[in-house]
C-alpha cells in the first residue's frame, strides 16, 4: 500500500515528475505564491514538458489535487483494519483508523503533505473544480467507515447506530483535526484521539 | 450581542470601512486574487485613507484576519447557555453551542462568511502571523467550553470527564464541519450534528 510519506518517491515518468515538482515548489513558496516558473525550478528535464502536457498552472493544479487526494486516500490503513470476528477487543478494529487519522504526532514529511492537503483545500472555498474533488474525496473516506461500522452492527459488537451518520462525524473530525494541526500551534491532536476513543466506546461498541 | 450576520452592517469609521471593503473583495475574488486595488474598490472613501492606515495588503489583511475572529467569536452563543440549575435537562446547556457551531443549514451570508475564515485559515499553513491568531482563536473556544463542561461536573449532571480533552474534541468537530460545509458539496453538517449529540449524551452525561 502506498504511503504518503512515499510521496516523493513515486517519480517514475513526467506526470510524475510533474506532481513533484509542483509539491516541492508548493511545500516551499505556498499556494499564494505558486507560479508555474516556480514548479518549473523544482522540475528535473527541459520546462517545456510540462507546458507540453499541461494547458498553463490551473490544469497542472487539479491533476495535482487528484494526485495529491489519491496518495491520501491510498495511505488510509483500511486493509489492516483486522475482521471483528478476529479481533480481542472490537474496539481493535476501528484503532487502526483512528490511530492514522488522529495520529498526536506527525513527522515533518506527514505535516508538509496536510499543510500542502489544507492550502488546496482552502482553494474549494472559491473553485468549483476543486470542491468537486473534495466532495468526492468527503464522501469515499466515511464510506469505507460506513462498511467498517456495518460490519460491525452486523457481527453483534457494534450498537444499532446509523453507519453513514457516525462515519460522516469521524471524518470531520479527521479535517478538523488535520486542519488545526497545520493552521495552528493549539497543540489539540492528542487529546483529540483521546475523546474520538471515548465516542467509539461509549457510543459504537456494545461492550464499551 | 453581535453576530457574525450583522458584519456588514458595522460599518463606522475608516477601520470599520476597511474592513468590511476587504470581506466584499475577498468574499467576491477569492483570497488567491485578492488585490488592494480590489478592495479600493469596495471602500467608499478616497482609497488614499487606505493606505495611510494600512502599509501595505499584508498589513491590512493581517488586521482583518483579527477582526474577523473576533467578530466570530463575539456571535458564539456563551452568554445564552443556561445555567444546569435552571435546565430541564441537562443536555441543554450545550444544545446552543452546538446548533450554533454545527447548524445543520447555514444562511448564504453566514455560508459566506464561512468561506472567507477558511481561505484565511489556509494561509496559517505558511503564514506564522495569521498561524499565531489561529492558535489563540483554537484556544479560546474549547476555554470557554471546558468552562460549562467544568460546571456540569460541579452540578453532577456531567461525568467525570477532562473538560480540556473535550472541548477540543467538540472544536475539532466545529472546525471539521466548517471547513467541509465550504470546500465540499458532501452535506456533511446534519450528521455532524446528530453524532454530536450521540457524544454528549453518552460520554458527558450523567443520565444520558
Amino acid at each position: 500500500m502506498a504511503d504518503a510519506d512515499s510521496f516523493l518517491e513515486s517519480t517514475d515518468g513526467t506526470r510524475e515528475e510533474s506532481m513533484c515538482a509542483t509539491y516541492l515548489a508548493l511545500c516551499e513558496h505556498g499556494y499564494a505564491d505558486l507560479t508555474i516558473q516556480r514548479i518549473g525550478e523544482e522540475f528535473p528535464k527541459s520546462k517545456s514538458l510540462i507546458y507540453h502536457h499541461y494547458d498553463g498552472k490551473d490544469k497542472l493544479l487539479r491533476d495535482f489535487l487528484s494526485f495529491m487526494l489519491t496518495q491520501f486516500e491510498d495511505a488510509a490503513p483500511f486493509e489492516d483494519a483486522m475482521p471483528f470476528e478476529d479481533a480481542d477487543d472490537p474496539g481493535d478494529h476501528l484503532d487502526a483508523i483512528l490511530d492514522h487519522a488522529l495520529a498526536p504526532s506527525a513527522s515533518e514529511t506527514r505535516r508538509e503533505f496536510t499543510r500542502a492537503m489544507i492550502e488546496l483545500r482552502g482553494q474549494a472555498a472559491h473553485d468549483a473544480k476543486y470542491r468537486e474533488q473534495f466532495t468526492r474525496h468527503d464522501r469515499f473516506f466515511p464510506g469505507r467507515i460506513a462498511t467498517l461500522v456495518e460490519a460491525g452492527i452486523e457481527a453483534g459488537v457494534i450498537k444499532q447506530v446509523d453507519p453513514d451518520a457516525v462515519a460522516t462525524f469521524l471524518m470531520a473530525t479527521f479535517n478538523g483535526s488535520m486542519v488545526e494541526r497545520v493552521t495552528s500551534d493549539a497543540d489539540a491532536a492528542a487529546a483529540v484521539r483521546e475523546e474520538a476513543d471515548a465516542y467509539v466506546r461509549s457510543v459504537l461498541l456494545e461492550d464499551g
